[in-house]
């Protein structure tokens, strides 16, 4: 751009500062005509249309207001949103796409951070951690690991449910550990699953792996997508993570075949959050329940707008983009 | 070998059982003259003087009989000793090598156990996964991570106390997380520190990295080498692991410092062990102990015989070896 783009950020307060640091306002002050929602309140919908008139550049975040179908006919200046949190379905609708505006979302970003989470609770659980932990605090020592017996995770086999940017962030770190890795997704092309080194396989035989991590977006066609059936066939003493969405499996029957025992589970989504006070889930020894915390981590958190912003800059100088998202992606978009 | 050597395989019932497979068993039986122990009780002394007078290949593991040194003296016709366990220092002495016995020791297997346990700990702490799951099961929810906030390792720091081969097999799962690695050991030169993508440091600089993770053999020259100067200098928010020994900290400096929350560690070995009940290093929070499993999983426990019996069968064909140990090893050996 030869003049500094008009550019408005959406969050404010403390959700500003989650996603934002020095770093980032410098940046942006220096590459845009940067203006900040300095309200300690999230815009309201005229303040919204009133900014939409002159906006060329929007940057939001988690709880930013939504930009209506009604806000996009007002935007004619509005080139550039960068949404620096996960789902860009929270903040816009697919109507962009027809108003010529560049889409860029922090998903890509947070994946990174998905798949340290997913790596974390696969070996915690392979090596009975929180098993082996809870005995030491109950006094038990030398007995521990012949009733909690570790494994390794190198030679070892992974089922994956979507090859998500979730899905293909863990695959990178699972590198040194030389696994077999069966991957679900009715998307995925042969080429590109030999490109992953992956072995594309049926959503039955994914589930009968020793570990399975679950990486489906929520859409209405993975609403229980893994449903009663493909819980029951999961194998005595397999590990199943979940990361992605609580909608993504049949919750009643998972807790119905944890409560036997069999096999272990590190589930960080729920179908309603926060969970409710003593749920059973909670109560089971083979079960690690996280808070939603995947994809927190300071590190991430830090970068996602100035990242974004990068990305923005670099687009309106025609190079490559990280986290430009595109029409045709909507569909199986989280 | 023109004939089958004779082999005789110590240990019995569960202790054979841990660390030896129908595969193992046929393995052995098929290259060897084997004679196993089915007493299900320990050789005697005498038994072993007079098993030395015919053996050419001992096979020994956790808690079969010392080879001292009188033995040694009957033992004409040995010609390889395997310890499918971790320290052979249990096992034998330096005099071995004085008789032109070949030693193999399963801690190079081991130390990939190991080096799975270290990245366990080190991304749970991280990513403060206990903390997570002990604040869910209390019943909270969002406010948990903004309390507990999680770390990448992805781009972090890591200090290293010294190359043995389970910092090794920790290196390796280090690589796509792209972490800088500062090690301190006397012993390892610049040429070999540059091979393993590390930066010689002085153990002074190691612990002061965010993360720190100690792997010294216990020697008398490591005794207290983490002495209380350099517990005190351990950064605010830093991770500590050690899967070596209790004996190479200040034991009593560490717990006085790991309870006011400066910092995290987990924590596989003590100086004494079973630890006390009610030990107050498992009264705290931001402590994890597991009970000197670090070695301990199944798939390792369960290679570790036969490992060990096919080194000896490519060292009796002058083929390389995986698992054999040197006199020049002697003094630095675990």
């Amino acid at each position: 751009m030869s003049h500094k783009a008009k550019a408005y950020i959406l969050p404010f307060g403390q959700g500003l500062e989650n996603v934002c640091t020095e770093e980032t306002r410098t940046f942006i002050n220096e590459h845009f005509d940067a203006v900040w929602n300095t309200s300690n309140q999230p815009y309201s919908h005229e303040q919204m249309a009133h900014i939409l008139e002159d906006a060329e550049i929007l940057l939001s975040s988690w709880g930013t207001p939504k930009l209506t179908p009604d806000l996009l006919q007002k935007a004619s200046k509005l080139r550039y949103v960068g949404h620096a949190a996960g789902s860009v379905k929270g903040c816009l609708t697919k109507d962009i796409f027809a108003h010529d505006i560049k889409v860029f979302s922090g998903a890509p970003r947070l994946a990174l951070s998905v798949g340290e989470y997913c790596l974390t609770v696969l070996l915690a659980l392979l090596r009975r951690i929180p098993q082996c932990s809870s005995a030491v605090k109950q006094g038990a020592w030398w007995e521990i690991p012949e009733r909690n017996q570790g494994h390794e995770l190198t030679g070892n086999t992974i089922g994956i449910v979507s090859a998500s940017s979730t899905a293909r962030a863990f695959l990178q770190l699972l590198a040194p550990f030389k696994v077999k890795v069966l991957l679900y997704d009715p998307y995925l092309t042969e080429e590109h699953a030999q490109k992953l080194g992956v072995q594309l396989a049926s959503i039955e035989d994914v589930m009968r792996c020793p570990i399975i991590s679950i990486h489906a977006p929520s859409l209405p066609s993975t609403d229980n997508l893994i449903h009663k059936d493909l819980i029951q066939s999961i194998s005595d003493g397999a590990i199943l993570i979940n990361s992605s969405r609580g909608s993504v499996l049949d919750e009643d029957a998972l807790l119905k075949e944890l409560q036997t025992g069999r096999f272990f589970a590190a589930l960080d989504v729920f179908k309603k959050e926060p969970i409710i006070q003593d749920s059973p889930f909670t109560k089971l020894d083979n079960v690690l329940v996280t808070p939603h915390i995947a994809g927190h981590s300071v590190e991430c958190f830090k970068a996602l707008m100035l990242e974004i912003a990068q990305d923005i800059q670099r687009s309106s100088h025609n190079e490559p983009t990280r986290y430009e998202i595109y029409e045709r992606m909507w569909e199986v978009l989280a």
